[in-house]
This record gives C-alpha cells, sequence and structure tokens, in this order.
C-alpha cells in the first residue's frame, strides 16, 4: 500500500468538529478535498441529496449524524428531544435518496433500539454512541466481506469496476495484496458523476495497483478482448428475489459479462434488505436532468435538448455469478437465505 | 425543421476561403462555432488528428482539400505538382486517422482516376473538381441511405443511436418527419468526445425533433423499460464478413439491444471496404489516455491511474440486424452483395 486510502473509513471523510458535521465533499475528490460544513440536519439533508456523501451505508450514517444534530439542538434549546419530536427529521433523512435502503433501516433501527432502553444519558449522547457501533460495525463488514470476496480471485487476474463499491472492494485487493495475488484493476469512470474516475480510480491506485480508468461505453471492447476475468459491483439494495439496484450501468454491464461469460459478482455487504420481497418494489431515484446536460457547469448539447437521469438502474439474478456478504457467498436466487444463517 | 442542421452538409463546415482551408471546430460544438484555419497539408493533417472534423466519410473529403493545399502550393512556386512529389503527402494524410478506410480509398482512387487522364487543366484545379463531384455523391449517399433507412421507421417509434451517425441520420429523420412519422431520438453522450451530446443530440433538436441525451452507461436501463425501438449506428469501416468497426461503445449497445431484442442498424452508406475481407484485419486506433483522464482540460482522478483509449470497437455480424446502404438493406452476412448489386 502507497497511502491508507482517504474513502476506506467513513471516518476519514464525514465526521464532528465542534457544533457541526463535516462531510468532505466527494463531488471534487481526488483534485481538492473540499469540508461541506453541515451545522443543523436540513444541510445534512442536503448534503446527501447534493451528493457531497455517496454510497448507501455511508448515507445511512450521514443521515443518523443528522439525527444526532437535531437531537442535540433540541437539547441546547432545553427541550426534551423525545422521538415524537424527531419524527419530521427522520422523514427529511427518508425523503433524500429513495433507491438505497440502508438510511431507512438504520434510522428505523436506531428509533427502535433507543426508544426500548430506559434512558440514563441525553439522547443525542446515546445517539452518538449509537452510530459510533454502527462505524465499527460497518467497518467490520466491510473487512468481512473484502476476505469473502479475495477468496475468488486468481492470482494475476484483472477485475473489473462500477461506480465506488466501497471499502469492500478495497478491503478485498489489500487482503489479495498480502497473498501476492498482483490483481489489476479497470475503473469505468461511471457517468455522470464520474465517481469511478474519482473515488475508485484514485483509492485503488493509492493501495499501489495498477489501476487504469476507461470510459463506460469501451467495457465490452476490453471484454471481448480477454482483458477482463471479473466484474465487482455494489449494491444500493439487494432485494429478496435476488435483483440488485446499483448505480445505473450495471445492468450493462451484466448484460456485457454475460455475453462474454465473465463472472459478474456483487459485494452485497449485510445482506438483502428483508422489506423487499422482488425488485419490482424498489423505487429508481430519477436526478435533475441538467447532471447529464452539464459539465462542471458547462453545457455540452444544444440548448432544445432535454435529459433524463435514472441514478440506479435493476440487474435480475439470471445476470448475476454471486452476491458476496460478510456471511459468505449466495446464488443471487438464494440470497434470502443470507437472514437464515 | 426549425433550422437546417449545420452537420447536414460538410460544405458548411468545411470549405475554402482564399489560400486556406477552413475547418468548424467540431470539438467545440455547439457552444461555439470555432474556425481552424489550415494554411497547409500537415495543418490539415493536425486538424484530423486532433478530431477537428470527425467522421469517416468527412474526414477522407477533408484529407483531400489537404492534398488539394499541397498541389496549389507547389504550383505557386512554379513546381509541377506530379504524383510522385505528392506520394509523401498522401502517406501522411493516410497516417492521421487507421479505422476507417474512406480516407485510404479516396486518396488511391483520386491518385488513379486523375493520373489516367491526360491533364488539360493544372492539377490542383482538377483535385478541387473531383473533391466537389465527391461531395455531392457523398450528399446523394446520405440521402439514398436515410431514404432507405427510413422505412424501417413504424410511426411513433424511439431510436437510439451513438456518437455521430453522419447526415443519413439526419436525412433518415427528416423523411419521417415529412411522412408524419413523429419518431422520438435518445442519444448516448459518446464519452470521451461527447460526439453524441455535442453533435448529435444538437443536430436532431434543430430538426425540431423530441431529442433526449443519456449517458453511455443507460441504455441497458432505456431498453429494460421498452423505451427504445431501435438503435442506428454508423460505420468507419464495414469489412466484407459484416464485421462493423465504429465509435467504441458501439459493440456494447449491440449486445445489450441483442439481449433485448432491440433490432439494431447500421447506417453502411456506400457499402463494405472491397479491401478488407473480414474484421480481423481492421486496425483498431489507440488514441492519448489523456482523452480519458482528463475533461476539458481537468483531470478527473488520482496522478497513478492510467488510462487506455481505444478509439472504435468491432461489432460481429450475428448482433446485427441489418446494415443500411444507398443499394438497400443488407443482412450483415449478406453485406459483400452490395458489390453485386
Amino acid at each position: 500500500m502507497l497511502q491508507e486510502p482517504l474513502l476506506l473509513d467513513l471516518r476519514n471523510n464525514v465526521y464532528l468538529e465542534g457544533d457541526a458535521l463535516v462531510v468532505l465533499d466527494r463531488r471534487r475528490l481526488p483534485a481538492e478535498q473540499v469540508p461541506v460544513v453541515c451545522r443543523n440536519y436540513e444541510e445534512v439533508a442536503r448534503a446527501i441529496e447534493d451528493m457531497v456523501v455517496q454510497g448507501a451505508g455511508d448515507i445511512a450514517i450521514t443521515a443518523g449524524y443528522g439525527l444526532y444534530l437535531a437531537a442535540r439542538d433540541l437539547e441546547k434549546q432545553g427541550i426534551e428531544p423525545e422521538w415524537h419530536r424527531l419524527e419530521p427529521v427522520i422523514e427529511r433523512m427518508k425523503s433524500t435518496r429513495p433507491t438505497g435502503f440502508h438510511l431507512r433501516a438504520l434510522l428505523d433501527r436506531m428509533k427502535k433500539d433507543l426508544s426500548a432502553k430506559h434512558p440514563e444519558k441525553p439522547l443525542a449522547s446515546r445517539i452518538l454512541g449509537y452510530l459510533e457501533k454502527i462505524l465499527d460495525k460497518q467497518k467490520r463488514r466491510s473487512q468481512d466481506t473484502g476476505k469473502v470476496a479475495e477468496t475468488l480471485l486468481e492470482p494475476g487476474e484483472t477485475i473489473l469496476t462500477h461506480c465506488f463499491a466501497g471499502a469492500g472492494l478495497l478491503y478485498m485487493l489489500m487482503y489479495a495484496q498480502e497473498h501476492g495475488k498482483n490483481i489489476k484493476v479497470y475503473c469505468t469512470e461511471t457517468r455522470p458523476y464520474l465517481q469511478g474516475a474519482r473515488l475508485t480510480a484514485w483509492s485503488v491506485s493509492q493501495l499501489g495497483i495498477d489501476t487504469t480508468l476507461i470510459t463506460d461505453n469501451m467495457a465490452a471492447y476490453f471484454m471481448a478482448q480477454g482483458v477482463i476475468n471479473r466484474v465487482f459491483v455494489a449494491a444500493d439494495r439487494v432485494a429478496l428475489d435476488g435483483v440488485v439496484a446499483n448505480k445505473v450501468g450495471t445492468l450493462q454491464l451484466a448484460i456485457v459479462a454475460n455475453y462474454y461469460n465473465v463472472p459478474f459478482h456483487v459485494l452485497g455487504y449485510g445482506g438483502p434488505d428483508r422489506r423487499t420481497p422482488s425488485g419490482r418494489e424498489i423505487p429508481i431515484e430519477y436526478r435533475d436532468p441538467s447532471e447529464v446536460l452539464e459539465f462542471r457547469g458547462v453545457r455540452i448539447t444544444g440548448t432544445e435538448v432535454k435529459a433524463v437521469y435514472p441514478a440506479f438502474d435493476l440487474t435480475p439474478p439470471e445476470l448475476i455469478t454471486s452476491i458476496v456478504t460478510d456471511k459468505g457467498i449466495f446464488l443471487p436466487e438464494k440470497i434470502s437465505d443470507y437472514w437464515k444463517v
């Protein structure tokens, strides 16, 4: 490893500083490390909506910090931060990004877990303690997922990845390095937000790994050449029927990988969402078309052209080789077994 | 039509002005119309290499103008512009872009045709006359190809296109408009050069057609939704075995269209290259990786990341529904019949 990647641990880029939550602006990485200072829950909600932070798990914890800021603000005003007073905050946080399930799941579970116990300490500090535990759990989960995924890699293989598949991908590569497997990585740039170029390729190269950036339309070319041995992507939500919602472009990659018989793996971390029986129930977030019509504020097409920006797509289980979780590797059709082991 | 698209006719954007060839810089369209003034053949060669002009047919004619400038320069110096003196110019022009075949074919044919006749007029003016005829022929070919392609369209269909498929696509849409077919068009932006966004979407919208821009990774999403009825792309070269070389990303689109049973059509204009028996013989141009690592001069990834930029890919005939030419529609496996009708 040349350098611990900034994105290996959420604590490096989302943290409390005095009275505010600091979120390093992922849209500006890697060129600049620009802190976005959120002084209240509404500013946290906007940072999530505007993709200052991204990734389903990271968004969830960031939203948890929004709840913390709201509880602490009430306490400062001498108001008891009871759950019914925080309900609008929870709803606001849930409204930010619809496709990932971690955000809703975390807020609901936190409310349930913290309501159950009698409060010895003020709610704000209990929320903080809870988030610390979740951060530890998420890190372990990424390490465990990475460890399992690493067993799939043969020495000398070249993998392709899309968007930013999270710390689990980085751990997988670090464990492979420890085992001397000499893995190479191709990253799609992942338009329009370029997470693949800005976050993944940068982070992987920080590990000292041979990292090649390609545009999203080149994947088939390199698979046809036999350059790619496997594909790894993450999931913003896995339904119990094995349908995977992930960054738009994932479906296309899965179809192409299938055509060339290249194994297509999904890093499923903590498993499928128990509340989503089938992919049909996953709402696809449509984002502002100007994100497609413009690049860094410069319009790239004629004024009469419109655009459409589905941020995610749904990949059916028949195109997925396996879903890799912290508990092991599952066939997509069997992913609901995650909750039985 | 709201406005005749600038790119409908090459004469609008590549033309002589005094002693120079003016090429409107396609990399700056549609935001700006910036003329690049080429005062000699070397400047024309560089304009082709740097993609100031693009599209296999348009490149060929532009290279022809380069030859004209070289012949005229010799005449001005009082030197007889014999073909052996122009040989280095022809080689320089041929070296600019390897994948398309029109450039080589045009220069070789021009030399053969103009050498055969006894020169009554100076060579430079004969080259100019020849190019005028080619321009007329190319325009007719685009119109004829568009006319044939239009017969494939059912009223109300939505088509998807990649990169800039040339004037034939625009004529197809104009004829469909005349027939009241109400066609909608989705354009992939076509990274890294964004020809789909900058050239195609802009030109199609100038016709008053409902035009939607998407990123290259969204095609499968919209096909899965049933939004796309057919795909049209062009070809930089069609081999006699039906393999199509076109802008990178074409292969990926063909695989995805095939998966969803969406007809995939190639605008083949003047047919396959008689000198290319099979796709294996088509050289793929690799361009400067910085074109992937940067966007408008801004680096989009870490400094240790490398990139690779194959500008074209090869689509096998089994993924192509039909190749549409000025002489009619061919199955890709039968495209060599083009030279028999």
